[in-house]
């Protein structure tokens, strides 16, 4: 049983395109029930704001403006990458007995799971009555148990269109394109890029995920075998690629609270690859200069407006709401997932899994989705999968007198 | 007077979302002149299909296939960077010649303009009557005489749309955000990025255009300024910036047979950036870490399907219109400019200007677009002038109660 008293919802980790979705969902299913929640606090920069006393009372905003922020990108509560440590989770439990809170939804990915659950094991330990839920978001679509991620279906939107434009920018003038997709530990964003195929000679040709061991010169015959092939190749590329064991391709050095090396922010991946490609091709069709570019998706893929899948954004705040109903209805702890129903249309239904059981830990995509060489993905059940989470994709048509 | 002939129509140097636009307009206003343009086709690769033979006859395709490449980014037809020498002149006034060929229409930048220049001199010097006409295309905004180009207000869109999200991205987890926007002469696309300050905290905050001569430690000490004043920074840096009298702040030794020097395609000047800022932080600022990451939009901006501007696409219909209709009425030869109408709403009228009035050189932003200081743009002639080509952004709120 629910006690009455303060809600407090947070944003913690990479923002996406649908966060605020799921903020809005918390809040205005938490506004309906004054009684069990006669206070609704937004925590400024999660935890930190907690710890820091920098709240935003929700009981003061405007239902529309709720409903503008909640089509906004990024996170409008602002977010921290910080795991809780046992002097915050001090300070932590002393904010929510002072502020007599009695609920605490933690919006964000693993490792806002794993911060929610240490609140959680905390506030237990010390006989705090505490409801405490994590409301998932990734772009990554890496956590476990869920069927998806809310915040995926947005950004393999934009990494779809993003190649069916690179595509069609490669096919008009030839070349080499590598794309390096975000995704430390999970393929499932790459993997999107394979919506782009439409025609048959549609790239991209090659699909490195971080599920496969890397290898340079692998990466060069594949690649040199498309472009004699096709006279050009365009390729995605998982920011998360290394080689056996894990080994770098290069490394940035800088690492995060949680132990996350930097990987995003910027084209050094992209332009390793573009260099160690071009020096291979010079000595392996030295016979003329080859184009080989690179891109790197970089933030864009995360919190692009006006490039937002219709379900990602329905389910977002879904996600939001399903967790105050779990709280209402006695549950003390979990995160919300989602499961695809059965049938021929698209549905899901939530569901409430341990905070354990997300915390921490990434799910890859499966290995079977990927090809036996690792160097593609195998589309007969990953585009079932994918495409709605992604919606209708823009229509592409080419002049149907060009080979 | 046109005389009776084949028409040709090619695409030429980098695409853009609306280029088949232009050449739907060219191909549909030919097709209903039968008698005038008995066959109407289509050069592959631009003057290399005509050296190499290689037509498409757009009488044998359809018209809603015609419609839905119309709405498909990237020329249709493929592309080439390559200036007509004297031999290939030779060779396209025989193959025109063997076509019975009265009209060519080539679509592109200035590069493209200055080829269409250089096959019509070379049509008169030989005394083969022919009309030629260049339809405008570039995402750099960058040709003389008219008030834009075709291509800009999809990519000026972009660019704003990716500065809305990237700095709602920047507002929630802080730090310093380097952007880099395409545009090698000229600052128009790196300018759209205003579009993105909706709040009076909003990014970029700082907005570097090759316009203004641009110093590392001008660079840094601007950067440092808005970072200590709040805590973030996001900054729009076009990829042709350049030290005083045009030194490269970095050079990649790539040349196109234009001259042109390989700027985008590559992290190497946002990358230099940040490696740059970290340096300067490391020693104005030793008290904390900072947070420093660069993008560069890289090819993205130019063919991303769905982010497009509704006026964009029906002015690149229109100037592929344009021109077979200035054909039409006995026009030898000119290329196809924008005149914005007087009166309180956007509307433009086409008009022909001279081949060589738009060959070759580019233009600038006009210098006083930017600020005195050359780290900013100057919002006043600027956004009246951006907001019609680049239309309506996605709606962006903010929670009331946030500073």
């Amino acid at each position: 049983m629910l006690n009455p008293g303060t809600l407090i919802v947070g944003q913690s980790g990479g923002p996406t395109a649908v966060i605020n979705q799921t903020l809005v969902g918390v809040v205005n299913a938490a506004l309906r029930e004054r009684r069990t929640f006669p206070r609704v606090l937004g925590a400024v920069r999660g935890i930190q704001g907690i710890i820091d006393n920098d709240f935003l009372d929700f009981g003061k905003e405007s239902a529309e403006n709720l409903e503008l922020v909640a089509q906004t990108p990024s996170s409008a509560l602002r977010s921290v990458r910080r795991k809780a440590s046992a002097d915050d989770c001090k300070r932590i439990l002393a904010r929510f007995q002072e502020l007599g809170v009695s609920a605490f939804f933690y919006i964000g990915g693993n490792d806002t799971a794993e911060t929610t659950h240490i609140v959680h094991e905390m506030a237990v330990a010390a006989g705090y009555p505490l409801a405490c839920f994590h409301c998932p978001k990734t772009i990554d679509n890496d956590l476990r148990v869920t069927d998806h991620c809310p915040g995926y279906g947005s950004a393999a939107r934009f990494v779809a269109q993003a190649f069916i434009g690179d595509n069609l920018d490669n096919r008009s003038l030839g070349g080499i394109k590598i794309n390096v997709v975000m995704g430390r530990n999970a393929g499932w964003l790459t993997a999107a890029s394979a919506l782009a195929r439409i025609f048959p000679d549609d790239g991209p040709h090659l699909i490195y995920c971080p599920e496969a061991d890397f290898s340079l010169d692998g990466f060069c015959r594949d690649v040199e075998a498309v472009y004699r092939r096709l006279g050009r190749c365009v390729i995605a590329v998982s920011e998360g690629i290394h080689g056996p064991g894990g080994t770098p391709i290069i490394d940035l050095g800088e690492v995060d609270s949680h132990g996350n090396v930097q990987l995003s922010g910027s084209g050094a991946l992209g332009d390793a690859l573009a260099e160690k490609l071009k020096k291979h091709l010079a000595v392996a069709m030295p016979e003329r200069k080859h184009r080989v570019r690179a891109d790197t998706f970089g933030y864009l893929q995360r919190c692009f407006p006006g490039v937002v899948s219709p379900a990602d954004a329905a389910e977002a705040r879904l996600a939001g709401e399903a967790a105050v109903a779990a709280a209402l209805a006695g549950t003390v702890s979990g995160s919300v997932a989602f499961r695809r129903l059965p049938g021929a249309d698209y549905r899901i239904e939530t569901f409430i899994t341990p905070l354990a059981s997300v915390a921490k830990d990434t799910r890859p995509m499966p290995r079977d989705w990927l090809s036996p060489s690792g160097n593609d993905v195998v589309g007969g059940s990953l585009l079932p999968y994918l495409r709605p989470l992604v919606g209708a994709l823009p229509p592409i048509g080419r002049l149907a007198g060009l080979p």
